[in-house]
C-alpha cells in the first residue's frame, strides 16, 4: 500500500530533506517515525530535496506499508512517533502505486520571506531573511518577469548541482510587498540547487537599486553563477507546494504553467 | 527628553514584561539595553504588563533620557545592544513630557491566534494554541457580541488580578478563520488579569459545541470566575497596538471604541 504525505517541518535543526551522515534529517526523522508505526523500516521519498535551513509548508512524500492503514489513524500514529521533531505529517492519502512524490511531480512551489525593516526579527527569527535597508518590491516584481520561462539558469545553478541539463522553465516568479515583507513566489516543474535563493539574492539587488532591472537579463545571459547574486540564506525559503497531474494541490497557490514531461530532480 | 518606544518581542523566555526577581523580564532586557546606550539607567514605563509567555507586535513604552538622541539614532542604538534578547525597538519617536505610555493610552489591542488543525504546531509552535478538534468560528464570533460593552467581567478575571473594579469596556471583540488558524481580535481601553485568556478559553468551549452561544451570557452574568472557560495558554497571545489621544496608532486594526478616561493598568 503507497500512501502519500503532506508535511510541514521547520529546516532549522536538519541537515536537509535527504539522509546524511553527518548529522539529523527530516527524511530519517520520517522513516524512524515510520519504523516505529508500522514495525517495519521503510523508504520515505520526498518530492523535493530541500536544503539544510529549509522550511516546507507543503513537501509531498509517499511510503510503501505492508498494511492497509486507515489514512488518518495513519496521520495520528506518525505525527506521535515525529515527537519532538519538528516535522508534522499534514495530511495522508491512500494512492495507486504508480504515484510517485518526485517523478509524479509537475510543479514546485516556493516561497521566500524577507523581513524588510531595520529592527531585527524577533518573533520570526530564523524564519526570514532580514533585510534592514529599503528594497523596491515593484522593482524585484519587473525585473523576475524576465527569468519566467524556459531557460538555461547556469547563472543561478550551484557548483554542487546534479542536474543533467541547466535548462528549466519558471513558470510564475512573483514579489509583493506584504507590510515589513517582501515576499517571493516562484513555481516550476522542478528547480536547480540553490535556484530559487541564488534568483532572490539577485532581485535583491535590485530591490537595492545596486543594479537596473535590466541586469537581471544580462546575468541570465552570461550563463556563469560569478555574474549573478549572493545565494539568500536557506532561513527564508519554504516549499509551499507540490503539484501532481491529477490535480492534488496542497496549497492554495495556483499559477505556473507545466511545460517539461521527464521526471527530474528538484534541489532548489 | 521622553521618547516613547514601539516595541516587538517574544515573550517565550520571559516572566513577563515587569521586572521581577525570578527571571528575566522584557522590561528589565530594555532597561540594560537603555543603560548601555545612554550610560546612566532609566525606567522604561509600558502600557501593557504582558505575562509570562505573551508576545508583542506593537507595545508601547516610554523612557526618559538626559540627551535629545536623533530616533533613528536610539533605535539602531537599543537594537544593538538589546541582542541577543528577543525584543526590538520598531520605532523611536520623541514626544512631550505630558505622554504616559500607560496612563496616556486609550486603547489596547490584542490578537489570540489558535491553530486547529490535526497535525501539531511546527512553524508556529510556541506561537499559537493547538487545538487539533475543529472549532466553529462563526458560533465563536456570535457568542463573542455578548461580551462586547460595558460590564463586570469578574467571570473573566484572574484571582490575582490588582484592578480596582471588574468593569471594563470591551469595545470590540472579533473571531474569525483564516486557513488553519482561528484568531480572536480584542480592542479595550485596559483589559483585567487574565481576561483576554479567559474570554478566549471560554469561547473556545462555544466553538467546540460544548456551550451553547447563550451560556456564555449567563457566564457574565454569574461573576463568577469559576463558571467561565479555562485560561487559554499564553503562547497564543499578542499585545498588538496600543492606542493615544494624538491618534498615534501602532497597527493598521482600527476598530474599538473608547469610553473610560480615567488612567487604569492592563493585565492581560
Amino acid at each position: 500500500m503507497r500512501f502519500k504525505l503532506t508535511l510541514e517541518y521547520d529546516g532549522g535543526p536538519f541537515v536537509g530533506w535527504q539522509r546524511q551522515d553527518n548529522g539529523p534529517s527530516v527524511q530519517a526523522a520520517l522513516e524512524a517515525a515510520v519504523e516505529r508505526t508500522a514495525g517495519a523500516p521503510a523508504e520515505v521519498v520526498g518530492a523535493g530535496r530541500t536544503d539544510a535551513g529549509v522550511h516546507a509548508l507543503g513537501q509531498v512524500a509517499h511510503v510503501d506499508l505492508a498494511r492497509d492503514w486507515a489514512p488518518l489513524r495513519l496521520r495520528e500514529a506518525l505525527n506521535f512517533h515525529l515527537r519532538p521533531a519538528p516535522v508534522a505529517v499534514l495530511a495522508v492519502e491512500a494512492v495507486p502505486p504508480d504515484f510517485h512524490a518526485r517523478f509524479s511531480a509537475t510543479e514546485r512551489r516556493y516561497r521566500y520571506r524577507i523581513l524588510n525593516r531595520r529592527a531585527p526579527p524577533v518573533l520570526d527569527r530564523e524564519r526570514v531573511w532580514a533585510i534592514a535597508r529599503p528594497l523596491d518590491a515593484e522593482a524585484m516584481h519587473r525585473a523576475a518577469q524576465r527569468l519566467v520561462g524556459r531557460h538555461d539558469f547556469s547563472s543561478f545553478r550551484a557548483k554542487l548541482c546534479q542536474a543533467a541539463s541547466p535548462v528549466k522553465t519558471l513558470g510564475a516568479l512573483a514579489v509583493a510587498r506584504a507590510g515589513d515583507e517582501v515576499v517571493v513566489t516562484a513555481a516550476a516543474r522542478s528547480f536547480l540547487h540553490h535556484q530559487v535563493r541564488n534568483i532572490v539574492g539577485t532581485l535583491v539587488q535590485v530591490g537595492l537599486g545596486r543594479w537596473p532591472e535590466f541586469q537581471v537579463s544580462a546575468v541570465l545571459d552570461a550563463r556563469d553563477r560569478a555574474v549573478a547574486g549572493p545565494t539568500a540564506p536557506a532561513a527564508g525559503l519554504y516549499l509551499i507546494g507540490v503539484g501532481y497531474p491529477s490535480g492534488c494541490r496542497n496549497d492554495d497557490l495556483a499559477d505556473g504553467t507545466v511545460e517539461e514531461r521527464e521526471p527530474e530532480r528538484d534541489e532548489p
